[in-house]
């Protein structure tokens, strides 16, 4: 293990739920290139090059992970989604979490001016961190490593998404374009009593305009006001 | 397997090198939004969100490969070549390459104004295919089909950039910054005759500035003078 192991970075590990094989990896992503100039042979390496690679890291399993969730989410959605879960403030959130600030090796300019509470220095490391384990490990275990740390935050957005009223949109949508409201018809029920699956269709005008499915009426026809809202986007 | 499936689609997975098990993804991946609004019934999905997936698969598999090919990529080059790598006129270089053209779903209007050979379309096309292709399977299976697809661009860029002459630009740069020239001193030789490792410093006025090592002296020469670039540029 290197000298300048020092800090108790097994703690480090804990927080993350994740034991580096190759402990050279994690010293990597720890390593600001202030400190590597200051002192090459101590830090042969710095922690940008897999910084880049752990952006891409996270990105696909953000995307993997919206993708997953709910089939409903359109491809704007989840552009937007991510682009928020994964900027600077989400990372910066994450290395506060892990006290991220207490094993960067830093050199002596930027210990001076703060560099250990630097938003951007601190969720830099952050993507070095998940370039780290990903070469260390695979994009299985990293996925998991980040999806433990991400969740609460994924959760939130999708809830935040999940909870937007569909039909009530759709209603001030048709209302300002054709001055009518939407009508909703069930066109199927399906299954035994409990489980039962809704099918509704949204008409504006006369004209379909979205279909949906759901455990309950009002579910089904969330589900179409939004496809509706889709097309009437589209048109 | 699906009625529409009638396009000889076993051509595109030799060619792609990978058989779907899930026909479903592979045909989703190749409907046109367009396709899927006129015939919401044959196509209940279309293929954005599955690009969104891909287009993030791309990216790490990008990222990674070119970070393993060459510890001596800093994290601009790879940012450039893989802005490169990943645009729209390469993914549509692909889709030639794999005559995705005649596969596609696409609605009428589409169709009529030759969306088959629209650049957006085909290279979107593409990145649903990696997303699909990775659904279907894992991480490392894709890998697999998009480097068979992708190395000869990857190999081209690097070997442009490995081809740049470091010793020159260096010379340049202090020629312009200091009205001097870098000097090269071997530290080292090892190994045997025919697989010795040249070690090399560089020197502007008498200051270290970089350090490489190489099969030959030019080729730790040129090492040496990536690295004092570097730190000029640091500076």
């Amino acid at each position: 293990m290197p000298a300048c192991y020092s800090e108790n970075i097994e703690m480090l590990e804990d927080l993350l739920g994740y034991r580096f094989n190759n402990k050279e990896l994690l010293l990597d992503a720890l390593t600001h290139k202030s400190y590597h100039h200051e002192k090459p042979d101590k830090a042969p390496r710095y922690n940008e090059r897999l910084e880049f690679l752990g952006d891409s890291v996270l990105g696909l399993v953000i995307a993997e992970s919206l993708f997953c969730y709910n089939i409903l989410l359109t491809e704007a959605d989840m552009s937007k989604m991510k682009s928020y879960l994964v900027k600077e403030s989400m990372l910066f959130e994450i290395a506060s979490r892990l006290s991220l600030g207490k094993y960067l090796r830093l050199g002596r300019g930027e210990e001076s001016t703060g560099g250990r509470q630097k938003k951007s220095i601190l969720s830099d490391a952050v993507e070095a961190l998940f370039g780290a384990i990903f070469l260390d490990s695979d994009y299985k275990t990293a996925k998991s490593v980040i999806l433990r740390l991400f969740s609460d935050k994924i959760d939130r957005i999708i809830s935040k998404k999940e909870g937007h009223d569909f039909k009530s949109e759709l209603q001030e949508k048709t209302q300002s374009l054709f001055g009518v409201l939407p009508e909703y018809k069930i066109v199927k029920q399906e299954g035994e009593e409990h489980k039962k699956i809704f099918t509704v269709e949204v008409y504006i005008n006369g004209q379909l305009y979205g279909g949906g499915t759901g455990k309950s009426k009002k579910d089904a026809q969330m589900n179409a006001a939004k496809e509706a809202i889709k097309k009437l986007i589209d048109e």
